[in-house]
């Protein structure tokens, strides 16, 4: 079945949906995107990703054609239209169609929005339970991580890299330490059950699910330690895990090949896993 | 009037043309492009234009969907149908559309081929009397800059600071030495006339214009040395200038404010952009 898209004001089947190659988000990467989850039929951690789409859009200086409350309209309308039980929304912002120029075009020049679902098994994620393989490679992006861009090509050939080495994701580092996974934060858990997470600059992303988890983990009792960590730390830990808008919290098993303890998902990322779904589920819009 | 575009086979006009907005050169920036200079209604310095977008296709496992023969008879078809004297042909290839998935689609799904042209009067541009003024921005692109890619959100951020700050254009800097300007590579001539271009590596890019200004100078005599230079020695400097596909050579008369030597274009700069018209125009194909 096709699913019904959103591009610039209007909804269509998604094979009909076309845009100028002259986009500049096509010629220039010069654009924007947020993921937001779809549990229930209901819109998970909404206000975070359209907090950070605003945030991202005024760090590029692009327009985001439509106000607060459309916003929210638009993403309950591509829910409703697609009939999208659980999967994600995709929203991407670009600077709009322009003859290319490095010089941004006049600012009037109208953005593109586009969005479109996938649907996806976020709660039933086999990962969940079996937890996942990852490998390191060297953190090649560019300088501003903490911009949602769709300057994604190297986390889609670090992806790649990853399965060609028999891994499911790869985690990214940089003068010796982990910034974040391909698409997703990073997180171990110390031998004295302390959580250690990146703390938040232009290296990576300000992950909402990683912001709700950091808060959950500390009202559950744990000390949360916002600092970067080595590869070695991570093998030694106790845990490791990842957290993503679309994979809320997935144990992380073995890095590099080295297991991360006796190789099956720690208590404390399964406790975390829970406490995130069950919460972050009720309070969905 | 309207350019006639090329695109996946077909030629249209510039308004007509339409691609998927899950195209992953707009979706993932999962893309690579060339820009080959026109004069006279001929292509110039072609083959190495060529051979480079098949190295970047290469390093990125694209798939180009015409092969040598046809993809000059394109370059030399969209000159005619544009009756194109002298400006440029800008050129796409990217990953083509599927379903968003950070994991490549399978290697038989049809690339995107994008091709269009832009007059430009090259040979009167007025920065070759004149020389520009230039900035410094520290480089914050991603690490794999020798693969032509289209991630140029980051060039074109610091051509807008270089603007905001009324220059005329930015060069990069990371780890005290100078990069690249924001599209075209960086050289220095020395108190004791030493032509210095830093040496290749995956920090920028094998420029075409580069490799012939260098063998040019080298044939009149010229000691080439190189090697990465800072910006101090950059502004210490006797001459500056640039060079690229459509730039050819162009005069730097100042860095961050600070004049180069009389805050004139230089001697040898104004020479090597003879050498480099007569020959290249001569040997145009």
């Amino acid at each position: 079945m096709s699913r019904t898209i959103y591009l610039n004001g209007s909804w269509m089947p998604e094979g009909e949906a076309k845009i100028s190659p002259f986009d500049r988000g096509f010629l220039m990467s010069d654009g924007i995107y947020e993921v937001t989850c779809v549990l229930d039929g209901k819109l998970v951690e909404y206000e975070g990703h359209a907090a950070r789409l605003q945030r991202s859009a005024r760090a590029l200086d692009l327009n985001l054609p439509v106000d607060e409350a459309e916003l929210l309209v638009l993403h309950r309308e591509i829910v409703a239209r697609n009939g999208l039980e659980q999967g994600m929304i995709y929203l991407q912002l670009t600077r709009g169609a322009a003859d290319r120029d490095f010089i941004f075009p006049p600012m009037d020049t109208p953005s593109t929005l586009f969005m479109f679902t996938q649907a996806k098994d976020v709660l039933g994620n086999p990962a969940a339970e079996a937890g996942i393989s990852v490998v390191t490679v060297p953190d090649l992006r560019w300088g501003r991580r903490d911009i949602k861009t769709v300057q994604l090509l190297y986390p889609s050939m670090a992806k790649m890299e990853a399965k060609a080495k028999g891994a499911d994701d790869a985690w990214m580092v940089e003068d010796g330490v982990v910034t974040e996974a391909s698409s997703a934060t990073a997180h171990i858990v110390s031998a004295d059950d302390r959580l250690i997470t990146r703390d938040l600059s232009h290296a990576l992303l300000p992950g909402i699910t990683r912001a709700s988890v950091l808060e959950l983990a500390a009202a559950h009792g744990i000390t949360v330690e916002e600092r970067a960590f080595t590869v070695e730390e991570a093998q030694a830990a106790r845990e490791a895990f990842i957290t993503s808008a679309t994979n809320f919290v997935i144990p992380v098993t073995s890095i590099d090949g080295a297991r991360i303890a006796d190789g099956k998902p720690g208590p404390l990322t399964q406790v975390l896993r829970a406490l995130y779904v069950d919460t972050r589920r009720a309070a969905a819009i």
